[in-house]
């Protein structure tokens, strides 16, 4: 199992490089449990769920702490068949929290959010889950919006995604939940997340 | 056939609404041929590949014309089965510059590379290709990565994606080529890339 994101942040402001600094170092606990390098382009985050969902919130919430408008850019993947087994990824959270092979997914993905303290910050997100390699990829898309609509998270279905709203402990939560949730736990699933706080143009 | 994207700008500055609004006008000239809606998080773009990437290289350097530090994120999908066919989709293009089912796919992609005119601005990207609904995706995914390596704008191999670097010009195309030429005419195909320029962390 390869499990990891591509993630960038984008503070709309002339200050960015201590913004973006300032997110980076809110990963520094989490460095034994990830392998986590940085680019001029993204941070690579591999290593298990229940270290990555963390880290990755906890960098978005520290970026946000800067005030005005913020993006999270990330591409998550898992079971890349291209991607060498890694121990460090090696979880029992995919198949925990997978629904896949439910009579009733969306029901048993609801049944895997748990009550989270709030952040306070209010985001706006919009997601996309592309299960790969099995013809049936769109019955895991529609549960997975389906899932959404029923988790308090859902804003409206866009082309080529589905907009979510809400506290960022809830949105990271949903899309947690969506990428284990959907596509069985062998398959190739790649989602991907933009999470904005604080843009002008917010209803 | 539908085919668009959803694509944002980030512009590091705290100018960033000014910069957002003069990469939008770009997109003025194009408003008979594509579909445009921007909301606080993306614009929509939906309508034929030829003038979808004119519109969406126009913005990205109407963008890059404010200076400093910007990055266009856009996830680009023809073919979902989950929308329906659109009159203004219709193009000759995907058929035309697909090369899933040629003997050598790299060589013929190579093939529908043009000269382009040099845009100024230098880029560093990452992109990653999702055909869908597919068993045998990963062999697309390999000739893309291979094709980009041929022309001239592969930086190098990340995971889960590929890094480009080049004249926004060739690095566009060269997306345009890969999202069009991979995956079948008729498959479910999506494209994720991040373009950036004058990130002070490039080498």
């Amino acid at each position: 199992m390869f499990l990891g994101c591509q993630f960038s942040i984008y503070p709309m402001s002339s200050d960015f490089i201590g913004v973006i600094l300032h997110a980076i170092r809110a990963l520094d606990r989490y460095k034994d449990r990830l392998e986590i390098a940085t680019d001029d382009l993204s941070t690579t985050l591999i290593g298990p769920p229940e270290a990555l969902f963390p880290a990755l919130k906890e960098s978005f919430i520290a970026a946000a702490e800067a005030g005005g408008h913020v993006v999270m850019n990330v591409s998550l993947s898992r079971g890349c068949p291209g991607e060498p087994d890694d121990p460090r990824c090696r979880t029992d959270q995919v198949r925990a929290r997978n629904v896949a092979g439910e009579a009733d997914p969306v029901a048993a993905a609801l049944g895997h959010m748990q009550r989270v303290p709030p952040s306070g910050v209010k985001t706006a997100a919009q997601i996309a889950l592309y299960p790969l390699g099995r013809i049936d990829y769109m019955d895991q898309i529609g549960a997975c919006i389906a899932f959404t609509k029923r988790a308090g998270v859902f804003a409206k279905g866009k082309h080529f995604c589905t907009k979510l709203a809400g506290d960022a402990a809830d949105v990271f939560q949903a899309i947690e939940q969506s990428f284990l949730g959907f596509g069985a736990p062998e398959d190739h699933v790649v989602l991907t997340a933009v999470v904005s706080k604080g843009s002008p143009s917010a209803a």
